[in-house]
Parts: C-alpha cells; structure tokens; sequence
C-alpha cells in the first residue's frame, strides 16, 4: 500500500509523522464521525427531538462500537461517500433497532464527514501551532547565538556584501511567527460544525435545525457558520494555503541549507547527513531536500484545493473529491517538514572561520560596496561607483586584491583597515536578530 | 501585443478592466518607482543623510520627470531588474548631477521593485474591497427578494429536496463577507515597506538604517515589517491566496449560473447573454463562463506564487521573478471577476415558474424525503425509509405520480397535500437569508 | 494508513485498482529492486566482471531473498533512498559474504530505483493498454449501436442544433485511439535501463560500463538511452503527460455523462448509480464523478513531473522526490478512471424518447439554423439569418413553436416538415461514427 | 499594458522574442482568421457550393482587407468569441453585400479560431524545430570542445566523484534530441483542420462536410482529424506537455549553471553577466535566471492545458478560454528560454584550471570511490569500503589529504599516483560524449 509515500512503511522515517498519522487514518475517521453522531443523537435527546433514552443508547454506544473502516469498502464503493455504510454498520452493532432508527437524525453524509473532518483538522492545529512554537524558540536561540558571525550575504546566486548568520536566521523565523497568527486568525472560520442536511437549509431537523446546529456545535467545542458550508469551501482553502505557506517558509530553510552546505561553501551543517554507499566523503543532505521537496509539492497541490472552491450548487461530488485527495496528504506534509526542521535547528551550526574564509577567498570584491561607500565621501557617488567598478574588474583580471589596486588608484584618505574588515560591513545585522 | 488576453486590445471588452489595468501598465511602474526613489531622498534629506537641497530637488523632479518605460528595456534586458536603467535615466533627466548623486542612496533595485509593487497593490486591496462590498450589498438584496422562490436544490448534480433561491444565493455571499474579513486582516502584512539594501542589513544605510526605513513607511504610508522580507514573501504569497479565493468564489457563482441557465433548467437569467452566429435562440452565458474560466485560472496560477516562498539567501532572482510573471495577470483577473460578476448580480433574474414546474416534473420524487419524515411519526425511520423507497422506484418505472403510489401503500393519517407542498419543505431557507 | 484515498482500504472499491495496486506496493518495489540486482549480478557473472558462481549465488538468492520493506525503513530515513539498506539486508540474507561482496557492484542506488520503476511501469504501460483497447471496443460498438439516436448538441452550455448519440460518442474515442498511439511511441523512450553509477559516467564499471548497460537492459528486456538518464527526465514527465492527457479524455466522458444525466436532461445512464440515504429518487453519478474528479486531480499534479525536469546537476535528491510523490498517484488515478470508463461504458444507455422530447421542448427553435439554411436557397443568407432571429424571438417571446412563426412570416417554397425533422438536421453524424 | 512581462515593451529585451511575437498579435490572429475564412471561401467556390465569383471576390478581399483588432473588443466583449464582429466587419469592408452573404459559409466561430490557431502552431514548430536544432549543433560542439575537460560531478547537491564538462554537457544535450521527435511524432496529430460547424457534425455544410473540410485542409496544408476535435483538445494539450518539457530541459541547463557560476565553485561561465549598481564585482547570471523561470512557469502552466481536456458536450466555453490564457504565453516562454539558451550555450566557458583546483581543494575526498575500487582488487569490497570510509573520516578530522592516510593505513600496492590523479576517475565520459 504505498501510491503515496506518506502511506509506505518503507518510506515511514524519511516522511512519517507519527502523531499526524493517527489524525488521518480510516479508523481516525471512523471514530471521528461516530463521535459526530454520537454527540448529534446526544443534543437531539437533550432537545426533545429524538427519544432521551435512545439518544444515551446511541451516544454511549458511539463511544463504544468497532467498526472496520474495511467493511466500509462496499458501501463506500456504491455511494462515493462513507456515511451510509457506516450508519447501517453501526444500527447493525447495536443490536438495539428501537434507538438505531434515532441515528444521524436529520443529517447528511456530507454533514458528518465534513464535521469529522474539522474535528481532526483542530488536533492538527494543534500540532502545527506547537511545533511551530518550538521551532520559532529553537531559531531565535540560534539567531542569538550566532548574531555575530559574519559571512557573505549571496543573492541571485552570487556572494554580494557580508552580513551575520544571525540576521539570515532571522529572516527565517519571522515568516513562521507570522504563520502562527494566520493560523490564529483563521481558526474560527475553519473551525465550524456542519449540520444542514441534504440540501442545506435543516430542512429535515424542522424548525429547530440551527438550534440543534448549535447545540452540536457546542457540544463539540465548535464554531457555527454564518450559513451552511457544504458549497462554501473558503475555510479549508485558506487553511490548506496557510499550510501551504508554512510548508513554503520551511523549504527556504532547506534550500538555504543544501546551498549553505555544498562541499564549496561547507559554512553551516545541520542534521545528520546521508551516507553515500559507494561515496564515504559525502554527507547527503537528507533533511534539508525534505524541506525543500514538502514546499515544492504542497505548492503543487495548494491550486486543487482553490479549484474545489467552484463546488456547484448545494453539494458537489467533484469538487468535494478533489479536497479529499489532497488535503490530508498536505497535512501529512507539513507535519513532515516541521518535524525535519526542528531537528535542523537543534543540530545548526555554523563553521566561522569558514564563513570567513570565503569572503576572503574573494580578493576583497566583496568589500567593493562598503568601499564605494567609503570614496563617496570624497567623491561624488557616480564617480566613486566607477572608481571602484574599475579597480574591481583589474583586481579581477590581474587576480590582485581590491584594496591594493584601489590604494594604487586614488589617494582618498580612506580608512582602509576598516572598510576591508567584513563585520564592519554587516549593517544592522545584529539589530535585526535583537527585534526576534 | 498579446500574448495574454488580459493584454489585448481585441479582448478588452471581455477581460478588461480599466481601473485595474491603470496599476499594471509600464507606466504606473515606473511612476511608482519614481515616487519611491523621491520619497526615499525626501526623508533622507530631512534626516540629514543627504544634502537637503538635492533631497528637494530630487523629490520634486521624481514627480515631474518623464521616462519612457521602453526605453528601459535594454536595462532591463541586460540587468534583469529595470532599476538600474531608470537610476540611470533619472539622473539624467534630472540634468542636476550634484543632486542627481543622491538617488537611490542606500537601497538595492529590489527595495525600488517590491516597494512600488506594494503602492500599487494597495491601491488594488481599495478597488476589490469597494467591488466586494457592492456584490455583497447586490446580492444580498437578491437573496432578500427571493427569500420564498422556492426551487429544487441539486446535489451531485441531481435534484434533491426543495429550497429556495434565497438561500442559494445566501450561500454565495457569506464567503464574500469573510473574504472581505481576510484582507483586512492581511492587509498589515502584506503594505510593508522595503529598503534593506543588498543583503538586506542596511548596510548601506549606516546604523540609521531603520529609522530610514520607518520614515520612508511614514511618507508612503506603508508599515514596516519585523525583519526586511527581500527573501520572505509570506505577505504576497498570503495576498494571491486570498485574490485566488476570492477568484474562486466568483466562479462558484458563475459555475451555478451555466448550470441553472442550462435550456433543459432555465430557472435563472442573468447578464446578457452572447448570441450565436448561426443559432439566433441561443444565449451564451458569457459572463458567468468568464467567472469560472477566472476562477480556474487563478487556481492554476496560485501555485506559482506558493512556489516562489522558497526564495533562495538573502535575494532570489528566479523565484522572484515567478512572482512577477502571475501576480498581476491574478489581480487583473480577481477584477475582472469582479466586474462580471456585479453585472451578473444586477441582472439576476428567478423565473419562479420554471422552477416550480420543474420541480413538478419530477412526480413528487422531490419529495420523498418529506414524506419519508412524515411517515417517521407513524412508524419507525428504517421501516419509513424503506417504504418510501420501494414507492419511489415504483412510480419511477410506472410513471405514476409518488404521491399516489404512496397513498395507495399506506393507510398512515398523514396530511399528504401538506407534504408535497414543495413550499412547505424549504426548511429554514427563509431563515438563512435573514441572517445575513 | 490514509493520507492518500489510494491507500485507504475504506476507499478501495471507489478508488481501488487491484491490478495497479500490485505493482506499486512497498514488496513490488523491493522485490523489482532485487530484480535489477540479482540481474546485474548475472550479467557481470557472464562478462567476468564478478566471480561466476558469486553471480549466479546472487542472481539466484536475487528471486529467493525474502526482505521486509518495513525493516528498510530506517536506512531510508537516513539515506533518503531505500538501496543501502537494501542492499545491506540482502548481503545478510545471503549469509555468504565471499559473494555477496559482489551485489550491487559499480551500480548507484539511483540507477536501482530507477530501473526497478521503469520494469514496473512497463507492466502498467501493459494494463493500460490493454484498457484502453477494449475501452475503445466497447465505447465504438456503442456509437454504431447508436449511430441514428437523435440528440440535441450542446455548445457553451446551451443546446445547439440536433447532432446523434453515436456521433458524440465517436468523439469520446478517437482521442482515446490517437493515446494507444502516443503511448507506443514513447514506449522506448521510457523503457531504458538506467546503470551509469554515482557520477553518471560508469566510472565504477570500468571501461566495460556501455557493455554491461546493454547487457541489463537485454536480460530485462529494456532499452538504452543514448546517454546516462539520471538527470534527464524528459522519458517520466512524457509519460506522465500522456497519462494525464488520457485522464482527461476519460474525464470528458465523465463529465459529459453528469451533465446527461442531470434529472432534467435524462437523456443517458450508466453505471450503477449511488443511492442516497435520505433521497430514494437520487442516483449520484458515482463513476462518472470519479472519471472528472481523477482527470482534475492528474491535471493537478502533471505539474509536478514537469518541475521534476529541473534536476541539478548530476543527480538531484529534491526533483527526484518530487516524482516518487506523485507518479504511482498518476497511475492508479489513471487505472482507476479506465476501470470506472469501462463500467459506464458497458452500461451506457440512451432514453431516444427522452432525447427527443429535449428536443421538441425547445419549441422548434433548435432547427433555427436549419430553417435558415432553408430560407437561404429563397434569399441572401444575411437576410434569412436576420428573418429566423426574427422570428425566432418572436416565438420566444409570445411561446408559439418557431415553425409557426415562420409560417407566418415568409412565403418561401420551403419543405417545412423536411427541416423541422431532427433526424434530417444532424448532418454527418452518421458518417463520423463510420469512421471508427 | 503589462499585466504578462512578455507583453510590456519595458521587459521587452529580457522576456522578448521578436519572432515569436509576430505570430501572437491581435493582427496575426486576425490576419489568420481572415486566411481560413478566405481560403474557405476559395475551396468551397472550387466545389460549387458558394458562387465561384463570391467566392474569389471573398478570396481575395481576405488578402487585402484590414480590420483593426481593436474594433472588434466590443463583438468580443458580448459574444466572448471574435469572430461573429470580425465576419461583420469583413461583410461590411467588401462593400459587396453579394458576395460578402457568403463568408463564413458553414462554419462555426470555434472552427475559425481553431485553425487559426493551428496555422500559427504550425509556424512556431518551426521556429521551435529550428532553434533546437541550432542550440543542439552548439552544444554538441561544446561538448565535445570540452570532452575531456575534469571537473566534480555533484549529487544531491554534494561533491561526488570526477567527471568531465564533456559529458555534463551530452546529458543536456540528448533531451533535446528526444524533444525534436516527439516534436516530429505530434506534428499530424496536432495540424489539423477545423470545420465541423456549430454542433460537430458538418450540419451547416451539407453531405459535402467532409470534402470542404479536406479541400480546406490541403489548401492550408493541414491534416484532417479522424473526427471533429472541437472537444477533444489532446492535441494542443500534446503540443503544450511537450513544450512544456522542453523548457524544462532548458531549466536544467539554466540550473546547472548558476550553481557552477557561483562564485564559491566559478567553474563555468556562460552569458553576459547582469551587473549590480551598487556591487561591481557581481555578475548575476541573467539569462540563466532566465531559463529555470521558464521552465518553472511553463510547469505551472502545463496543468490548465490538462484540465482544458475536460471539455464538456460538443463545445465549451469555459476550457477552451483556459487554453487561451496559457498557450500563447507558453509558447513565449518557451521562445524566450531558447533565446536565451542559445546565447548561454554559444558563450558557455569552462575554467578547467578552476575545476580541477575544485577537486583538489577536497584533500582527496573526491576519490575516496576510485581508492575503494583501487583496494578491492586485494580485499573484499565491503572490507575495501570500510577501510575507505575509516581513512575518509580521519582525513576529515585531521585535515590530511585521504591519499596520506590510505598510504598509512594499507599496504595494499596499489598505484595511487593513478588512483589520485582524478582525470582518471572519470569512467566513461569521453564516449558519452562521443555518442552525440
């Protein structure tokens, strides 16, 4: 069994989650709606609407009946959806058809499966709020700790000016705290029950339908929906881009981390590192390619969960698919990449001197901005960019150090110890990891 | 010049949109980079950081200088980033190099690019939040005026039980209203300012760096984010989220417009309705096709911008341009959704008989829900399920009306006109248009 | 275990595919692993690369070795490849360390991995193929059995002018037979062997590397790709393409069957028709929601095995994740839409009757286009076009059959019963089905 | 006008392409439409069944006529197709309402459009043929320029073993060989003609449908579909995947070198170098930035081609403006990447110095492969690559170049003067290249 990664036990320790794992098993589900039916027959007892003994019965024995998820393969195979298998496995289990009837009274399928869903994507928030917390704890640590180190700051793949390994941690982690507002914000409108019946307007639960909505709402600690949200798919959309972000955030990390750790560059490691069979030198970078590849593929999956927003008229069967295909495995994903990322961070650490080196390695042309800076205050800017540009290209063709060829070429009395020393060159670098 | 519809003169009257269009053109980018490059000397010159009289000068000039934006192409073609090549064309309209000298001092071309995108967008978040609070405010009145035009609802693309055309178009708002809830909440996130410099740090900014920052924020009523976001693009990627959702909410409406517009339905007209040239009875429901074509493509585009979070070091040339190459073809789509879709609320027109009459049509089938729960009073729910089934397959394969087959099947007292009075089955729909 | 529904016992008989199942199971991986590996062994036995007998030792444990996948779990999550481990648990099976010193030898555990996909796509290649060809007998024999069953055509959602059953369902196929095509086509393009060792160079064959390449591919009955194929993708992301453009073309049926079988169209059945449990008239399209949720879902994903081409340098551990997480989704999701496809199509069923009445419902003016083309022989073509619109709004307008009006509005010669027959306006409906 | 950077004149130089744009304007889709209908026209005056003098009259007109594109937004805007406005706008140019009644005699909007398209396809196959036929013959000099030029390889991001530039290049090089012959293989299946009329069916042409179609096809030398492809979009979705696939190929070649152009490994340079403003010694790597944006574009676009195969009864609105959203702009992307591939390939440089120096910075790590195989021929391999791995990870520790250590730790005769020179550890990467 294993079309998805996720589901195989061979692949079980490069992409498992343990904890995320129970939230999306068949059982999970199971147990999740018939605690959905459980608790509707419990309020509609409460209520008057159904009988209060067979409200206790059904409640208690929503707790207690098993039923295989497998035995729900016929039926799910003839209906497209679970529920009605279920209701009949569980009236079956029963053994008590004076209460059985009372069963998903007024309900759906959608209803129920949408509820259970929910109830598991608030575990799942959990989770995720948690680990994100930890992780955000566990980076700014690092941010601290190496809020000092200097080394070259690279964009659009080339060396540009020194900055600190504590500032680019920095720019990790508060895309992450933003994250766990996202996830705060979104939560109630996430967080709803479902409970409309077929064609999403209570009709089959009279009168009292978003009474009993509520009261189930309650029951399972829930929002309610401004209207009913069998066609209105804006909650899980937002969650799973949410998600999707998140998952994103955590790939710039890895990527980082895999460019950081070419044998060239060798400035950070983190993790444990894949051995090579046939190559014992190398340190494979197991971790960081999970990050990158969890973002890149819950990227791709985020524009079927947007698609499932065109869910037409009261209830869709497409539509409704689509999320179910992607959605848990998004989840599984994300859980995935926190949890590679986590034990990335514990096991950060940067090689200084290496950092060092590498700026040094480039003949002072790194420290061409902080010079041109430096002339500027004896030239105009322009003539001062020149100046340098030149110096730059013949230290680059003669294979000089920039300093030398500029101390040749102007007679500025510029203080060039310091501009050629990189931590004078970082900025704001350490201010930036004291806002964490 | 068409290599995207949006961009072609030809197909301006289906996929235009003026206002929106007026953001996105070569010329507003460069107007917008000018006014950041002029307030970024304004603030400078009264911090004292540049010459006050070049500050003045180069302000003034950034609102009055002309440049024409294909003149930047080669610039651009050569750099990849349009900054350079203005910079340079500024200075030189500026005809003033002693103050020509201060532009641009201390930023890098992306703090010009992002910052000036974000002006724009801003003025974006204006134009969707006003067309999203006219749609609602359409629609609601709709919803109101149809409260109690009954019709059937379809589920899986089948009749279900009967609701109202109210409560259809209730559905349709309410994710509206929370979308409008989500871009007010991002909106801090996403209009930050950016001046960083190079490698993010400020290094070119002196430790005034951060004060620079808030005052360009200040000037350009922007706000500022925790740590520079060069590489961190949470906001945007947060925003095209939203745009797509909302995107895709519009075309749910549209989707159940073809639908219920459809010869065989004909329960519901709105918008004008494109002719044939061959088949003058037809109304192509262009409008709402340009709805779900929106939708669709928006949820296609979005994975893109999910992608470019894993945006590499301290600046991304790739990634970033990703970016660039979806985000204003989605905004130009989310309005011209947004246009579509007002018209077609404006226009929206029930023909309460056709739905009646096709709810008709279907010999009470409709109904056996309500019947099975009226049944459920005189005999327990499986035993009235069953019943009601067994009729409804009779009457199905003998054409006869299920209300007869009932009658003729049980001798239960129940009120049968009362039954299968579509009217009296709608449920709460009523309610649910009043909550809005 | 159900991230993916694929995986989900629950959802096996909706989703399931037995036939597709057994060949992406963790034990089908391995056991094609050790395939690659006991036949590796054999031909370097034969070239006298490894000691004959330790060959024919391991080529023959190879078949006999008995390795749980799950105990290969935690060199996987170490290595984030499952052969080391592999590799390491069959030496130890073998309990002969003087031969088993020869397994793997000059291979890298890409080349495994790889070539262990290609055998067992091969077989899947097989399976659809196979499909597809009795598909298209089945779904041909029913567009000749329906080759005169008259039908309204329906265009941008409204209906046209009449068109017959057969001729759309001819339309179904012949994408279907131009797949068969493309599949045989790349057929050996996706059927090489992959054995260049770590660096893509056979460096650790020797100077026989080429040799021993061809010799695998000959003793597993693959081809050779011109040059090492670790990093050149283009043979999965053809593949997956043509699997996901079949999909879509079994999608369209889907989609076509929901849209006939809305109640208020009937006009077509098939498949067995899911039950609701509160909604004993609803048969949910089950199958046919699958063919369009499988062909939305595919399309979601193709992207992905696009990405994938981006593949770095010699061997990428990102972009080959990328395709182990969505290539065996593709092909079940493609095994599962054929066998859905063959069910509807066995089933297929249209109500003439019902297409009929469709089509006189529409008060005549389906044949609008018809009568103009009448009118035409009578007068200048614009205006007979400018007549029947005429007319034509007047019948709609005053609820008169279109014919009528144009009776009352032209004294043109024209054989009215001869053009307000359907049958006579269906054009070359016939011939099209011919050319099956 | 600047919703798509490849339709704003500013990005013209980077995102340009010159030819292919001429293909994609308003006026070239005119131009073509006005060529089908002309030539239709033509072929149906030859047949009899237009008047032959109509029909010479529209020919020829086609030709001369000019109708701004612009003046058709408005038929645009209310049918969402252009040509019911451009017919009339060509009826009323002629100034021969006689013969004018004539045009269009037949045929449907789609089948106009589609042609259209499909004349314009047919060009750019031809521009993409011989443009990878031109950066095939340049690479495959490279290739062999450099066939025995050592450098790293790199796997998963790390340093592997030695190989050449030579055979990087080959594997760059046969993907685009395969390319040009599914370019060739799709070729039929995707230039055909469109002429079905409204329903699919030839209804509008009379018995004669067939042979218009056919005579319309050899006069724009085009194919004929099996049947009507208005719904069945396999071809452009064909066409699309595959160009789709060859901007991913190009990705790759843009990957591998930005990450060789790092300045950390500065083995390779390629294209002009974009440089910083404010960072002199920067040379951003433009045009390869260029390529793994397009190929990441098109991957993202490729799934709205996929899900356009869902195209529902005999046309639809909706899918068929899905493809015009992404095609062109697809086909631009992919213009533009061998644009830019070509110019990358032609100025490709190796810096062997820097290559080798890259190897040799490794303190022998590098060969560690080499050195195992080395010792396996005097002990078993696995003892061989414990032995390996023990030194290697002292080396690592102490700082000692691997081929000390192994001297210190065996006294296996092994030559390493051989073993360590890395020019031969490279396997076969001369006849890799050789093959091209």
């Amino acid at each position: 069994m294993a079309f998805s990664p996720f589901d195989s036990p061979m692949f079980s320790q490069l992409y498992g989650d343990t904890e995320v794992r129970a939230l999306f098993t068949d059982s999970a589900d199971v147990r999740a709606m018939l605690l959905v039916e459980g608790s509707l027959a419990n309020v509609q007892g409460e209520m008057g609407i159904i009988p209060l003994e067979s409200a206790l019965y059904i409640h208690r024995s929503s707790m207690e009946v098993q039923i295989d998820p497998a035995g729900l393969a016929g039926g799910m195979g003839s209906a497209g959806v679970p529920v009605p298998a279920l209701v009949d496995a569980f009236r079956k289990a029963m053994e008590a058809p004076e209460h059985a009837q009372y069963i998903h009274w007024g309900a759906t399928s959608q209803d129920i499966v949408d509820t259970a869903l929910i109830l598991r994507l608030r575990q799942y928030l959990g989770i995720l709020d948690r680990r994100l917390e930890a992780l955000i704890a566990t980076l700014t640590t690092k941010a601290k700790e190496n809020r000092d180190v200097v080394m070259a700051a690279r964009t659009r793949s080339q060396m540009s000016t020194p900055t600190t390994f504590g500032a680019k941690i920095a720019t990790w982690v508060t895309p992450l705290k933003r994250h766990r507002t996202r996830l705060s914000e979104l939560r109630e409108r996430l967080l709803v029950v479902s409970l409309a019946g077929a064609s999403g307007n209570y009709a089959a639960l009279g009168s009292q339908g978003r009474e009993v909505e509520a009261a189930l709402a309650k029951a399972l600690k829930l929002s309610v929906a401004e209207t009913p949200w069998h066609n209105a798919r804006d909650g899980l959309a937002e969650f799973a881009s949410v998600l999707s972000m998140i998952t994103g955030s955590l790939g710039k990390i890895g990527q980082d981390l895999m460019l950081l750790s070419q044998n060239e560059i060798a400035e950070v490691s983190a993790g444990a590192g894949g051995g090579s069979s046939t190559m014992p030198h190398k340190a494979n970078p197991v971790s960081a390619e999970v990050l990158v590849t969890m973002a890149q593929h819950n990227a791709n999956q985020i524009g079927q969960m947007h698609q499932a927003l065109v869910h037409t008229n009261e209830r869709d069967g497409v539509t409704w698919a689509l999320e179910r295909l992607v959605l848990p495995q998004m989840c599984i994903a994300g859980g995935v990449a926190l949890l590679h990322a986590q034990t990335l961070a514990e096991t950060l650490k940067a090689d200084p001197e290496r950092m060092l080196a590498n700026i040094i390695a480039t003949n002072g042309q790194m420290m061409a901005e902080a010079a041109m800076f430096a002339l500027a205050e004896y030239m105009p800017r322009p003539e001062a960019q020149a100046l340098v540009k030149a110096c730059s290209q013949t230290a680059a063709r003669t294979g000089q150090n920039l300093r030398e060829v500029l101390v040749g070429n102007t007679d500025a009395a510029v203080d060039w110890d310091d501009v050629f020393n990189p931590a004078n060159a970082v900025g704001l670098a350490g201010e930036i990891v004291d806002t964490l």
